[in-house]
């Protein structure tokens, strides 16, 4: 009963046929018919026009992305825990050629304008010091946390104000706006996000994600950047239909819908040992060693993860789109229980 | 009836039986149990140590390779028509953070220890002038040639007398061993080759790669950068499936053979308008604008090519493992009527 | 009467004697007979076997030391308030092509082990996190403090223990080795520093620091480097003379002791508005925005500083080799008035 | 009797005396005095407005230039015998983040619009193969060959309508402008230049050349690069004083006239030894191994040649500001004796 990662689960039946319907000599590349189709699908589901890149991880999305907003020379503000600094091995100083990640306080790894301004206002204007070029926010946080359409847009508005880029990694799109019951186009086009990283990896896809540039001539750098960082795949049909099959029928937004409910079933449970809201697919638990040892036990699989003060012991507890609900009824179970 | 690229072809069904079988939840990243199969899998089949990765693509794996064994102030020595050199979009300058290739000639592609030292012989041994630390060479070449086994140890030897790494970029690996009939290792691991580049994206997967290290401890630092490099993907057993069935069944040679017979079935027709040996999957041949003209009405699909000089036209005919014999034959009767 | 830099100050006259005495010609870049005589200086004035580069700034000296030990997918350890962090522009992501800062805290800008395994042991040993290859340290400090020798050498065998390079930014070293009393090698060689960014600039050269590699074979990339960001000058006996002149007659540290003197001179002055002991030659002082236009009004330049909690304001005010005397006695007594 | 290069020559008397006039406190880094002098003096100099940036070597001046119009995936067109390309240990692929150089044929290390076509025409305008984004040139060339105005405004033209930017290396700038007689604007803003390296180290500077910015926004994102990459000095002073001695009294056309008629005497006496046209401070002459060595003995110093073909053998005589009559008296006497 595995609740480690979305990143582990299984693909999609849709996403499966999906790819056994690409599965005829096409044109290479990024030539291909389906390929063809992405910005019009896009462009569709947010309402205003966009383009679409396939690109197969979402690290390789969010550095293509602030590569193509911040010149090397400059830096991005960025939570502190945000995966583009913790977790990505250093992929952003690799695809930006050195770009400065700056780094901002805020509750439940969110940003807001003041924790932003606290970091650029202090910059002097001059070359001593490396001068913010774009935003990166996260969407849902590495805590599992929704950016409101207003929380974006006050961001949104600063950006415009100071000249930044705004990107939003959305490992977890369809999470929150599966939470916030919102339009996409409200946390992203309409609140001044330049460019999308759209997750479909941790929701029900194989290998491929989405680069959805809300700025459509923020892409034409990117397609040469994406080949020159051996991320256009020859066979690329493969990765636009694993993406249409996710945006064209909702498909994103079902699987969403589906993890969160899984994850709001246990955090029922949870009562007063949550340390962060649930508005996503992600439960972050008080649990002493003991307690986490107990669920092991029963067959529960999960990380555990640093306490908050004065906590025994916390993990974190994630649901995927194919959660089974027999796992999860025990797990909401097995919590309450202790 | 296409005949433009093997890197448009289907995937192969005893590769879909691999994805499928991986389809359910195991490690994250390359900590699955198929990944962990993967340096057996190669070690058997090389009958030597090594140490295997996998990567989406061969525009990855080059260039990983070349970044394990080359500074960024150092070069490469490739050919001029190489494809890391003329069709990578300058991917290795990012993977390397700016090392030169260094340019040689020498015919069909291939080089020679002659053409070799031509190059380097002349470089001025101080800080002014980019000091090679590897060569790289394509098994088959850019024009489906293939390096004998003697002459790839050539170059292996001259390599380590001058203490350079040894690279091949094996995009189509599997055709050149199946053409020359040797064991896969004669042409890199007895040879000298550090890094192999095994592709099979060309050769009936859907996206994986495979870099082979001879040499295990350079493998260590590309973990790091296939990190970083955005190409570290979360469900790697899907990778490692597709490179498991190719290798060990021995599916790579299977294709490769199937796809070479085909060419071979085309060449013969095309007797004294071959203007390149036919020793893979690739068929270059004069013809005129009227005679691709008349061909394209046939229903045939390919790419027309610079010509040799003094002819009046060339065209480049690719098959792959699953070209249709009866497209083939028909290919084969109507470049034998012009 | 110029207080705000020691970078501003003039050059020493032996400094000028010096380039004179180099003005013919010899061989270019760094083949002529001065720039022959830098090891051999250093290791006399460092007791031990070092190997010496000029090079025109401190950010040239600072960065080329840190890519000599740390990989693009790397991280150094250094304060959040070192000079390669806030006021190098981005440097350090250059030269080392986009290794990753890690900032760790501690009083006076000054590192300690506790403060430097805050920083590194809470990373994840895989390759998702950036792992630390090296650890920077300034002497004298951003605040002017120095590090006493066992505070380097705990430092430094904490390197050793974990396998991690030892950088010494010494942009200030003369006035830290002025203020210990120690002999250089205390600080340094003796201490586990692996290379040291020796200044000159601020302490009557022009335009020529040193770096003295305490592990020679360090040196050998840094020389293909340092050309190949455009610092290997062609008449690099000019810089050669400078640090000779420096280095040889003790130049160095007569002048570093003199700046001292003067720093003591207005520290005295100062009594209670000192915010940071005066072990160098920068005196950081709490100045109410009146206090600080009445010594403007008074002709004193210098630049204002963030003020500690709670303080009206704050001024650093920075000595220099030949700061005049009846300034400097002019400023002592008019802080003594305020 | 040193005839191996101009870089390894004295500093002239006014730049001598320039230096000691910025020996006092001034702004650091560029804030200074003279620094603020630049642009207006450039702008004079060429009767058009434009910003001039000091640097230290001609190996920045170059890159500088060249990533200011080059992104990390553009290419470079220029010589395949140009400085860029062949001696400065691959500082291109550094400073551009690993652009490519497009190396192209011609007389004399000169380009020309239709060897330059023959470059950029076979380029493929899709995202596989590298795309140019400027054409570097070099005044005169790396065998002191000089671009006529005419010359050069051809490229210019070719670059305007390519939408490509134009550099020049201009090393020997004003030995090139001394042998043409022209106005320095008609080889470079009125030809379409961008930006120029303007060169002053080798013609009695000691380590400060100038980039001059026709197109004066180019330098904005320059003044980072230049930070970023250690050489914006502290005391910038130093070097603007220089290029002002230079620049506003025409000393720099003063001395490279001087070098320029020491090498005509030389060439006189050459005959029919010359390989190339002496059009510059450069004389390539075909000596057999033999007859270097009695110029040897004769205590004459240069570097010798790859000969032409068919040729026993070649050197090369580089002729400076300050070379004594009496040796290149000296040199054309012992080679018209030979």
């Amino acid at each position: 009963m595995k609740f480690f990662s979305d990143n582990a689960a299984a693909v999609h039946p849709r996403v499966w046929q999906a790819l056994h319907d690409a599965d005829h000599a096409d044109a290479a590349y990024d030539g291909d018919a389906m390929s063809a189709r992405l910005d019009d699908a896009f462009s569709t589901l947010f309402g205003t026009e966009c383009t679409a890149l396939w690109v197969a991880t979402g690290t390789a999305a969010n550095c293509l992305a602030l590569a193509a907003m911040v010149p090397p020379h400059g830096g991005v503000v960025c939570h502190r825990e945000a995966h583009i600094e913790v977790d990505e091995g250093g992929a952003p100083g690799f695809f930006t050629h050195g770009a400065k990640l700056l780094l901002a306080d805020g509750e439940g790894a969110k940003l807001t304008p003041d924790a932003i301004r606290a970091v650029i206002d202090p910059i002097r204007n001059d070359v001593h010091q490396v001068q913010p070029h774009a935003i990166s926010i996260t969407q849902a946080t590495e805590y599992g946390r929704a950016y409101a359409p207003r929380e974006v847009a006050a961001i949104g508005s600063l950006a415009a104000e100071r000249d930044l880029g705004l990107h939003m990694d959305g490992a977890r799109f369809a999470n929150a706006v599966a939470h916030l019951g919102c339009h996409p186009a409200e946390v992203t086009a309409q609140a001044g996000v330049s460019i999308l990283s759209f997750g479909f990896v941790k929701n029900g896809g194989m290998n491929a994600e989405a680069l959805v540039f809300f700025d459509p001539q923020l892409a034409d750098v990117v397609r040469y950047r994406r080949k020159r960082a051996g991320h256009l795949q020859s066979k690329g049909r493969y990765l636009a239909a694993q993406v249409l099959a996710m945006v064209e029928g909702d498909l994103w937004l079902e699987n969403g819908r589906a993890a969160n409910a899984a994850a709001q079933e246990i955090a029922a449970a949870c009562g007063s040992r949550l340390f962060h809201p649930v508005e996503a697919n992600e439960v972050f638990v008080v649990l002493s060693p003991a307690e986490q040892a107990a669920l092991h036990a029963q067959g529960f699989d999960f990380y555990d993860w640093p306490a908050p003060a004065g906590a025994p012991g916390a993990a974190r507890l994630v649901t995927a789109w194919n959660s089974d609900p027999a796992h999860v009824g025990a797990l909401a179970r097995a919590i309450a229980a202790l």
